[in-house]
């Protein structure tokens, strides 16, 4: 088993920011400001459903996980989506978003209107996090690599291009923007101590693979419900 | 489907004392002063391994509670027993036990002396939280009704009987005497809650017993590698 060096492996898990969910036409159409609000409304109601998955996930990487050391840094990502208490935390923010770009916050919860194809890759990656093992679970997270130049250039497209948006519900952006980096930070830096054969890196690398997957299908599906 | 009443429920479920490890020769053997240094070492060594699983319990009901003021309040659980930092938490203060009965942490951390029959009791508990419906895996944690007053037993059967036991190394029972009356205050919520039908009621109940067998095998199995 050949040992490949760090910094090849991080810049190869760093070139993966070419499959990463910011080249695709439906997010190039939202930052230079062609979506509708009916588009608008059916991304922000599709993507509900990978945001209460993401505690979920998480979960089960901790539960998989039996390094006490990393389960008591990667525990902070549930707190963080849940919050601690009623009104508190990443999936409150989004339901502010939800009402912000007028939909009701209830009809939103049901998530009567999640398209199929968003469910399923939405719970393929549950499921991944589930079954494999948690490295490779934590190197699928790395796409938070790439978020926060996506989410700095959709919070300035969204106050250019969509001024209806009251701003106060585009606070979810805003945190992520602090958070992602540390969060990844994090990741990489598990990814790259434990993943130290050819075989292992080429593992972390398809799970990355995949994680790209899973956000380009949810906008593929999304894109595709609503071409105007 | 007929609906129980609940304080009937409440009382099968209470009933279930009767089948609690309390019950066990092994535990009625500690509590009045038969055990000598190494019955009591491989007891610790063994239920260390049901300690480190424990966080990994809650994270797969974490994982599949797809209710978040549930897993606000379920989190709890898992900060209690990891810690926030080195030096904290359940299974810390378990490793301090250890080091009070004579052992090596790094011995125990090692888990090479547990024996199979704990491992498998323990990971069928870890596996029924990872497969079953999140409200039997909440009810399976029931037992925690009946620890206080085991807790205090042994917490009185230690500090009269095994002198030789640093007192500094109990606090991990003494935490459980506070913490674990909360926890199951909760789950006893939560299931009296979400366990409407006979079906449900019956499958809680089953959950239970379920996890009263596990304890039970743990000390079988201790018991019977250390007669004396």
């Amino acid at each position: 088993m050949t040992v490949a060096g760090t910094d090849a492996f991080v810049d190869e898990l760093r070139a993966h920011s070419r499959r990463y969910h910011d080249q695709h036409p439906f997010h190039a159409r939202m930052n230079s400001g062609q979506l509708g609000a009916r588009q608008i409304r059916g991304w922000v109601i599709n993507r509900y459903y990978y945001q209460v998955a993401i505690p979920r996930k998480d979960a089960a990487i901790l539960s998989n996980c039996p390094d006490r050391e990393v389960r008591r840094r990667w525990i902070r990502r549930i707190t963080d989506h849940d919050g601690t208490a009623p009104g508190e935390g990443g999936i409150e923010a989004w339901l502010r978003l939800a009402e912000s770009v007028g939909l009701d916050r209830r009809e939103v919860e049901q998530e009567r209107q999640v398209l199929p194809a968003v469910r399923f890759a939405v719970d393929a990656y549950v499921e991944f996090a589930r079954s494999k093992p948690w490295v490779e679970a934590v190197a699928s997270s790395l796409t938070e690599l790439f978020a926060p130049d996506l989410m700095a250039r959709r919070l300035a497209a969204f106050e250019r291009h969509y001024p209806w948006i009251d701003g106060a519900g585009l606070a979810y952006f805003r945190e992520r923007l602090d958070r992602a980096p540390r969060d990844a930070e994090h990741a990489l830096e598990l990814v790259v101590d434990r993943c130290r054969t050819a075989e292992q890196q080429d593992r972390a690398l398809a799970a990355l693979s995949f994680k790209c997957d899973v956000l380009w299908s949810v906008l593929d599906a999304i894109d595709r419900a609503h071409p105007d």
